[in-house]
């Protein structure tokens, strides 16, 4: 089987397999994530995910991993320090950067796997123009958008949300990958659910937002490994079928 | 009553009001809407949502409507000729400019309420930006999606995508408000309904994409002006209810 | 006759019309006028010259009017509130995607219209700057400007500066055009007229200028409609001239 | 006398004057001159007239010349070769650089002198910018607007267009000041006035139209030095008179 | 002792440590390195010579090593394909966001250690331009530059290039660390050394330079692992010697 | 001879002489250089030296020198006052702006030499970029890195920095070409050579670093006219050398 990561190829590898095979492009940050868990949560979460999935699926389509993107775009959380963040306009130029470096590379497909809310928008729109000026087929998706209904089947917790931030979703993930990376003493809250819309539709970007709830959801005291592990796998298949399916073959 | 429109008081009565008044930023597009639309269906539309909404709440809380923005990102459209468009990073500095403005302005609590799909991500980028710099709430939504629920409601046709472009939905609308846009003929089409999304869960980008379906979704020809009321009642209804929702009294 | 309003006309008829139609672009601002005048003065005053002149000369010149851009460059104002701007670099880059998108849509000759003073230098730089780019034909002028002479031949008040800011001219305009949008009170002062030049031939950018006076130019409370509606035939004769002689027949 | 040159003064010098005192920025240009003038005639004619207007002020009013920028905005000028051109938003941004800098130095009065048409639509928005910004005077103009009404008392040949490009106008300065600079051969044409208005009182821009006209305006073949040394003359006191009128004495 | 990696620490950690902690951030590239070396040597040789050198120090001074940035500024092997690079102004404002999102989170000494010579520029660049808005103190280096001395002592090969590209220096430290990341067959050549000094003293930019030696510098058939085990063993000394002299103890 | 100087060339010569032409392109700063040398020291002495060694290789190779750009990179003696800078974006712009011109017209080999330490890593990224964009050679050099090794045979102080930044060596050069831009009193300092590097070979910047040491470094008063023309032989020589060496001949 070929070389699953893209760095680990040489540029002969990569050259020979351009025309055909589908790129993925792991995207996450370093940010807060509570007092609870390491701030590499979401490029570690995310590289996992896409590599694992990428498995699953290099039996029956090319496929190659980017290396992951550590960083990403998390202004909302400079204020509870520990975290780096690109600005929005740096972060878009990033972004169509990369893409538009595996169109002069020969790619054609590609795949942006996104681990990091902030991110979402700006994945949508560096796929769209780099697209729309070059013959490419990129896909841009949050993991947890590609498996929401798997992971509304798995999901044991009614107060978990999904992905939340630092809460039980994320937190479970991070207790069955990597377990030493979560604190002891996780906080908790009684609060069932926390939801980021604050009017019934509309999500409402207000100063001080995410301090007013310490820069985490829900109850992160509640997260289990098992539940984790749950996540994980519902994810990795419906990530993997999402790479399937977004795959065009040639000829 | 007070003045409803931003452009039509003067800076006495703007100054006076800033404090505790909820402003709403209407923007659209100027872009092909296939065969049969005005180009200026998504301001024109949004232009009269937001206007009827504000007057609904207008007794209930203070609220005022700034000039619709004509012109948004397009750059899907302009293959098609008889598009303006803005590009990303520019259409992204205009939408912070004007939120910064209306902050200079003493306003605190503002509204983006967008007729137009490629608006979206940029829309909540510059909300988000724009409130971690000033203390102010900001919220961004396209009407559709504050509306959702209620349109799924009204709606009677099974084929149309909501909001789809230039489909069932918009041209219902226009047949409404502004029939004398819409011409005689348009265009029919057997598909029972078009989706955006490629693959199961995850839209792809892909070069040529709008050309592939002559820039218009589902089948306009069975666009009707009282469904079309219907889905602007509807809107207006939900878009009214999400301004008082979002809107916070002060002291 | 074909549609005048860009924005009313489907893509059909403007790309049918493209190759050898003149595009008036009208661009204005929203910005304090006063204490007396609605800060939508500049793009509903323009917006109006720009139509009337169009119909005008549409019997002899394909013309066509897009919608008119009711934000523009306005620092100036901003310590006044009630103004919505865009910076400098932004409304370079929101003119230049415009005027491209023309030109990619098939249109060769442009008339931007201006009636913000503000904006004056920025539309001179853009139809420079794209017509090196483009085998395109721009014309970039402020009302006032290309309506001198006339301008000069129908004031009747040897105070009135023209345009000046919120003074004589605009409120007279207004006034003729937009009654309910002028304030009863309109503030008086002796000063016969206000210059802008702070030397004999230089006009000199101080910081407070602005607020110096009040944000308004010359004693608004001499304007009368019957002057603004002279003012206002003056303009529209003379830009109708501009856009007749500006164009060139194709073929 | 202090020192009349900024960049022969020492910093012990400059912040000692900074308070009080006017600094001139001459910003010219290299470029194509026809195929007769030396392509540095912009700057070396503006660095000149900004000296030798400074002398004869500097005995009334604390002044200092800084270091001609040679490069401008000439985007037009290209396709002849031989220049040298900063884009439109690189220029605008040298431009607030120098401007911010004199500021951060203690510099509050400026006067940016122009030699170059193509600049002034950008010196005027720098100087609107940064006194916006901050507390500084700042006068931005060209030398033939400051003095126009001297240069049409003192030129002979009604076939001069002032300024006009590598002209009757500036050839003849040039054949007063630098006689070596200019080419034995001087192009001779009929048209006795080229006016730069292509309606009667709109200037549109055109693809093609330097090349229309060979890059020069109407006869250099008939500049004298006399003729030359007579505009430079106006000029100088015109400018010198205009340094003295925007200075504005301290405490 | 704490947690020498940044993205395994929670930001509890990270913040009590911020004040007096060095924080290293190690850059790379993603890109073409011959026909026998993976495209990732870059970012994995730099991320292990800043964790070695960090474990060695850590018993000293207080230190943290943030996750490695896996893409840099490569224009030059984009031609070859294989390669990821970031344009010259989107690299120097990730690394100013870097920079100055950890002096946000209360970090005031940084050391960028850099992997690949493209980048040796932008980061003395980032370097400045933070420290000087900043209170913060950057040093900013190349691995080899640091090294310099220590690596001329442990070469036995006179024909290597060093740091060169994918030439005897960089292949064998990853035959070192990453054997599994060389190819078999590895290219050799009979120039003994090259040099990228084209004059004495001066280093010219040619078009197609890059493509003139096929993307590798001497002879990588030479390469052995022992030689790279000294290479790495005397990069990680005088790496950990520059950390330890960088850093100034606080209080 | 052909004319030595671009700006004293018309287009037709320029044009005539672009195919097969070395364009030097001389740049420095306008900055404080302690408070005894003239603020445009750096221009000054690089612009000599340009010509110089310009004039030496004249009758070997074609070779033309483009007017010195005054104004350069000095954010860090902006705190000093007497400073004009540019930003750093805005000075590869310059750079880059100025390069893409000379390539406009026709010219394929330039050479930047420098004379401001500031400017060094932003020539060598502008001569990167442009080459790789169009078929140009561009070699970009500081002059005391071009001469570092006749610098060293020539320099009788020990203590002497070369460069440093307004010391014994810029000082003697100053003294040898304008005697009266240095100041009678100059500074004395015990400190025998003064480095820039912290430590042993990593160079950090420091928020605050030029104003520990008044921004100059090692000691003025040890300056004479008579090293200065020592210093200023060497370098001519060296760098008439590499314009020698970089030039390619055509055909």
């Amino acid at each position: 089987m070929p070389q699953l990561l893209f760095h680990k190829a040489t540029r002969v590898e990569l050259r020979a397999r351009a025309a055909d095979t589908l790129v993925v492009l792991p995207v996450g940050a370093t940010e807060q994530h509570g007092p609870h868990l390491a701030v590499g949560t979401d490029f570690l979460t995310v590289e996992y995910l896409a590599r694992e999935s990428a498995k699953i699926v290099a039996a029956e389509i090319p496929i190659v991993v980017a290396p992951t993107l550590p960083y990403g775009s998390s202004p909302h959380h400079l204020p509870f320090g520990a975290t780096l963040s690109l600005g929005t306009e740096t972060y878009y130029r990033v972004l169509c950067d990369l893409l538009e470096s595996l169109v002069i590379d020969g790619f054609s497909q590609i795949f942006i796997l996104n681990g990091h809310g902030g991110n979402n928008e700006l994945i949508q729109l560096a796929a769209r123009d780099v697209t729309l000026k070059h013959p490419a087929r990129i896909a841009a998706a949050s993991y947890w958008t590609v498996a929401r209904e798997a992971l509304e089947r798995v999901n044991a917790d009614p107060g978990a949300s999904i992905p939340g931030h630092a809460g039980i979703f994320e937190t479970s993930q991070m207790l069955a990958i990597h377990p030493d990376l979560v604190a002891q003493e996780r906080p908790a809250r009684d609060a069932d659910r926390f939801s980021f819309s604050v009017t019934s539709a509309v999500r409402v970007k207000a100063h001080g937002f995410w301090e007013s709830f310490d820069g985490y959801t829900d109850s992160p005291a509640r997260a289990t490994a098992e539940q984790g592990r749950k996540y994980l796998d519902a994810v990795v298949g419906a990530v993997a079928a999402a790479f399937r399916e977004s795959y065009v073959k040639c000829g």
